[in-house]
């Protein structure tokens, strides 16, 4: 039986999104135990005296801490992480626990105010009740839930993630290099090209170490690149043979298929 | 001296452009003549008693009409086209004509209602009086008018058109092959790869023909498209390799290029 007012643990609380978790489930009026390198808990303590688990920590210290602390917690009990990765995470997690595992990455970073709109990836690890707790905590509190497994979490974020950087690098990088004048491409921009240049401005906001280890940790990765450079390589054959024929059928291929894309988009708004 | 209001000849008016400009003078209350393929006046009869004759053309008969029609044209009076490409489509117009000459890129099409806030390329070719002119009216209709040599024109379009479409047409293919669940794409996308996926889904209110001919015409696409798979190809390398550093420094170098971009954008639209 979950009780009606778990005690949740946040192992790494003290970082943006340990502390961004703290809050929104202290504004929710859940205890909250925390540990960190500084505090008055230690991990195991938190680990003890915790309902649901929740492990905030960055990549490459995630799996020594789990391997530690997973083993602890009751069967009765369960784990979470908050990885932007999840194959080798949810193994992990799997591996070095008895207890419900829930693999999850909420898709917003700590400068969010609320969760409301928000959109969260939920990976089944084992066990169903915790899973239904956490699902049905997230979702009355205004997130967007969507369950997937590991691995397509991970294949489907090596695109969302990994390509579209990938591709906003290239392309930054060979404009600037170019060296035009940027007042000229500004005035002369289509709206197509003005939304392009908007999405490359907005890579301000993101943290260049967090995003590196995000391209070079996944193990899609590779395939979306790859995917990707050899389709361009393919069109830049077509163009240079000016083979109309070829490219006009290529272009009506991707307008047919962002129209589905479009489609599935509205669906989903709809239903949200 | 330029006529208070001039007659305005429309060489190729029946086309979706050509009638667009059509209505667009008419409305202002000066007199335009049209010759097409099927119409009372012969496109030399237009040359001959209009005073500002515009060619609105598709680019592979443009040089013949041009050949035919220029030479026709008074040395106080003007010509001007609305081709999507202007270094070999100036050229030709100077090459046959003694008149003025002012290379024009409407950078809309015809499905906008007014000429308010649109952008217009002007490349001077030939003379000042009909440039001022011509600037001036736009201008004073609610365009916003760039001037550029016709060789910058070609260049930035390789950039903006071009390459744009051919990132989109590479990551559409790429993303159609992989055939993964778009409803999972869509719930799992971030922001910057949900704005991505809407100028592909923009794709749709294209030309693929006119786009055709716009990534096969312009000298300047061969260099923008190897620039990118070039700059593609070593990230890749990098990435492969887990070069964090040589990762980090790039993203930083287009988070830097990127906020100039964007005040740039703001300056401009401050102005305007």
């Amino acid at each position: 039986m979950i009780p009606e007012n778990p005690v949740i643990g946040i192992v790494g609380g003290k970082g943006r999104m340990g502390r961004w978790f703290h809050n929104f489930f202290s504004n929710l009026g859940l205890r909250v135990l925390v540990s960190d390198l500084d505090t008055r808990l230690s991990s195991v303590e938190v680990a003890q005296q915790s309902d649901f688990v929740i492990f905030s920590l960055p990549m490459d210290v995630f799996p020594e801490v789990v391997k530690e602390i997973a083993p602890i917690v009751p069967e009765d009990r369960a784990i979470a992480d908050l990885c932007s990765l999840k194959e080798r995470q949810v193994e992990c997690m799997l591996e070095y626990s008895s207890c419900e595992v829930i693999g999850t990455h909420p898709l917003f970073g700590p400068a969010e105010e609320a969760i409301t709109g928000r959109r969260v990836a939920l990976c089944p690890g084992r066990g169903r009740k915790w899973l239904e707790w956490w699902r049905d905590f997230l979702t009355h509190h205004g997130a967007i839930v969507t369950q997937v497994s590991p691995s397509e979490h991970d294949r489907i974020m090596a695109w969302v993630q990994a390509l579209n950087h990938f591709i906003l690098l290239s392309l930054g990088k060979a404009l600037e290099d170019e060296g035009m004048d940027l007042h000229h491409v500004v005035a002369l921009s289509t709206p197509s090209f003005e939304r392009q240049m908007e999405i490359v401005g907005r890579l301000c906001k993101q943290d260049p170490a967090l995003y590196s280890k995000i391209q070079m940790a996944n193990p899609y990765t590779d395939r979306a690149l790859s995917s990707f450079m050899e389709h361009g390589s393919k069109l830049m054959d077509i163009i240079h043979a000016k083979d109309k024929d070829q490219f006009i059928s290529i272009f009506e291929e991707v307008q047919h298929f962002g129209k589905v894309l479009l489609q599935t988009k509205e669906e989903k708004e709809e239903k949200s």
